[in-house]
């Protein structure tokens, strides 16, 4: 008899997926380029020519028995400490390769992580607004999910709510700045008050809880700012990092752990993800992907154009009288809905050809998420599409 | 706090990689070319070119945003047909895209394949000797792993033990043919007669018993033979394959999971595994090695290599006295040890520098595992130490 828990998921689709599908079925019918899809957070600039250049070198040149031979079960060791000077050079950080585990992506390195932390009926706390993925994450872990409820004045974190829910029960935090679906950057004074807060209530337990840091989007900061690396304001942080956005490289799945070195257990961790990854039966990233990586970690895809792309979508969205925070990083803008439904403002917009994913199941009932990986000129083409759809369906709205 | 659980495997050291780092040590001090290293299952020829010039075509010409781009969830569509019609094309199979799930190697297939098809506190059946990784890939899960004892006689499978082991609580049967440590290839009679004892207990009990095959062996197979497809003996079956071996390609980590179109849920078990892999954020392979793999799956690295070692080491043994079953397959033979304490034979023999690993955690506990994937003048080099260890370790032994 086959796994009936698996078996029902099966019926829990993913709305971005859905909304996804529909765009891509419709695409068929009108055409790509005229279906303003901004369901899905797939990048949408070309990885940096180093990656492809580094890899083209690493298959000309490497024997193939080095370059795709077995790696040892916690990484290749070059790659680890190219990784870990790459975070030491840009953030004054203090990591050996020993405290880096490559993993398939922050999916993958949040998993590991949160398996490393907690036990199974362990709680992880989560800050609306937070990426639904978190569920699958920690519930296959046998770790239950906590949501703290957004401040939906600024997206920073509810910080009375959060105490509230920082019980003893709580073994680890799991924070995503910049942040998915809202855009929002957490400031220092948010980090500082988080740290404190945390480390207010592990003396209080007699335990430390840890932060578990989701940073895939760490390298795309708007105005000229440089996001805060969160490792530096909380000792017992994992950081969770994916090349994803910032190589454009998704379907490579490559990103890692990083143990902060005055993490408690800070040496066992990255040995216990090892384990954590042999039940899993994933041992390893690619071999080559690993190696590409480690050559080209500095490096990023041309990343400008998501400001760009933040920029005309939030001068719309002010001018058509949405509330709306303006995002400090990501390609994500989570404006509120005209309507109290957003799936019905959702589906409204969808006449028009505009697909927006209701932000109910990212803890942010009433908003929407406005995926903008898009090139520019689609971006400008749907401005005037969004104009049309707001005045037509909201006559009464704020524009 | 950390998972203790987590925390307490890391003292249970695998003696393989223990008896490897002891050669790697030992080569600093004698030269590597001075050890004769038995204990790691790694390929010793390299990848075919075709793989090789097909990873650096599909970086020269696809786009970067395709070729790196998210892969759907169940891996990429063209990908899963080209493997599916392979196995068509060889062995008369009817599968489609849709039975195939790509995995990170056979590790992350079984894995999957054993999530799929069991609820915790089932019980998976192996059959002895088995690759000691089955533990954590089972207990992972949450199922418990029952150890049917081998047949010495020649390492097929015990059958009377297996109908007395086979209780209604056991889910999963998983067999490794080419067997892994013993060399082992079932024969089509072996095959024919688990089927038959599947089918009778699965009407016995009122469900299917799903049967996990472990294949990534399949093409290496002796004296001009080859492996029975297992899948086309028994209907509820998935076929567990990894490429480390047939391509020679370990540490890029591609494999899949082909479900049998006639097996109980054979539409469900894909999309579930796409599930399981969403909690251990795990989602796909490299989307490069996929399509890479895909345009090659019928290639094969230069395997006879395997077959020459095995003969000359097969011979050796013999010579010496030892009882010892021919391999049908793979790299790997499994000699019983000249006395009844296998570790004490294998220490004796690193005092020649020879490397050997005692079979216990194997299942077959007073016999050694040799795998020979080495360049054969090093298996030539080796057989005149072999011969001095045993004659003077050994001198009333029967050579």
């Amino acid at each position: 008899m086959i796994n009936q828990e698996y078996l029902n998921m099966l019926s829990n689709k993913n709305i971005i997926r859905i909304l996804s599908e529909y765009a891509t079925g419709r695409g068929k019918e009108i055409g790509y380029e005229n279906v303003f899809d901004f369901s899905l957070g797939n990048p949408s600039v070309p990885a940096p020519q180093s990656f492809t250049d580094t890899s083209i070198r690493l298959l000309q040149t490497k024997s193939p028995m080095t370059l795709h031979g077995y790696s040892p079960t916690l990484g290749i060791p070059e790659v680890k400490e190219k990784v870990a000077a790459s975070l030491n050079r840009r953030f004054d950080m203090k990591y050996t390769g020993n405290h880096i585990f490559p993993t398939s992506g922050a999916a993958g390195a949040i998993a590991h992580a949160i398996r490393a932390v907690t036990k199974p009926g362990d709680e992880v706390l989560v800050f609306a607004p937070y990426f639904p993925e978190y569920n699958p994450y920690i519930n296959g872990s046998g770790a239950k999910i906590k949501v703290v409820p957004a401040d939906f004045e600024n997206f920073q974190i509810n910080f009375d709510a959060a105490e509230e829910a920082l019980t003893e029960n709580v073994a680890a935090v799991l924070i995503n700045s910049p942040n998915n679906p809202s855009g929002i950057l957490y400031g220092e004074d948010t980090l500082e008050k988080l740290a404190a807060l945390l480390t207010k209530k592990s003396e209080q337990f007699g335990h430390n809880v840890f932060l578990i840091s989701d940073e895939p989007y760490r390298e795309i900061v708007f105005d000229g700012k440089e996001a805060p690396y969160v490792a530096k304001y909380y000792p017992h942080t994992l950081t969770c990092y994916s090349f994803s956005k910032s190589l454009s490289v998704p379907g490579e799945r490559i990103g890692y752990v990083a143990v902060n070195p005055v993490c408690e257990h800070a040496e066992e961790l990255v040995p216990m993800m090892g384990q954590i990854s042999r039940g899993i039966g994933h041992n390893c990233p690619s071999s080559l992907i690993m190696l590409a990586m480690a050559e080209t970690c500095d490096d990023t895809a041309d990343l400008s154009v998501y400001e760009t792309n933040m920029n005309l979508l939030y001068d719309t969205f002010k001018e058509l009288g949405f509330t709306v925070v303006r995002p400090g990083g990501t390609f994500y803008i989570m404006p509120k809905a005209l309507e109290e439904d957003s799936v019905e403002f959702c589906k409204k917009a969808l006449k028009y050809d505009i697909v927006f994913v209701p932000a109910d199941n990212f803890g942010a009932p009433g908003y929407f998420r406005v995926a903008y990986c898009l090139d520019t000129d689609k971006v400008r083409r749907s401005l005037p599409r969004i104009r049309e759809f707001v005045r037509k369906e909201y006559p009464n709205a704020g524009h």
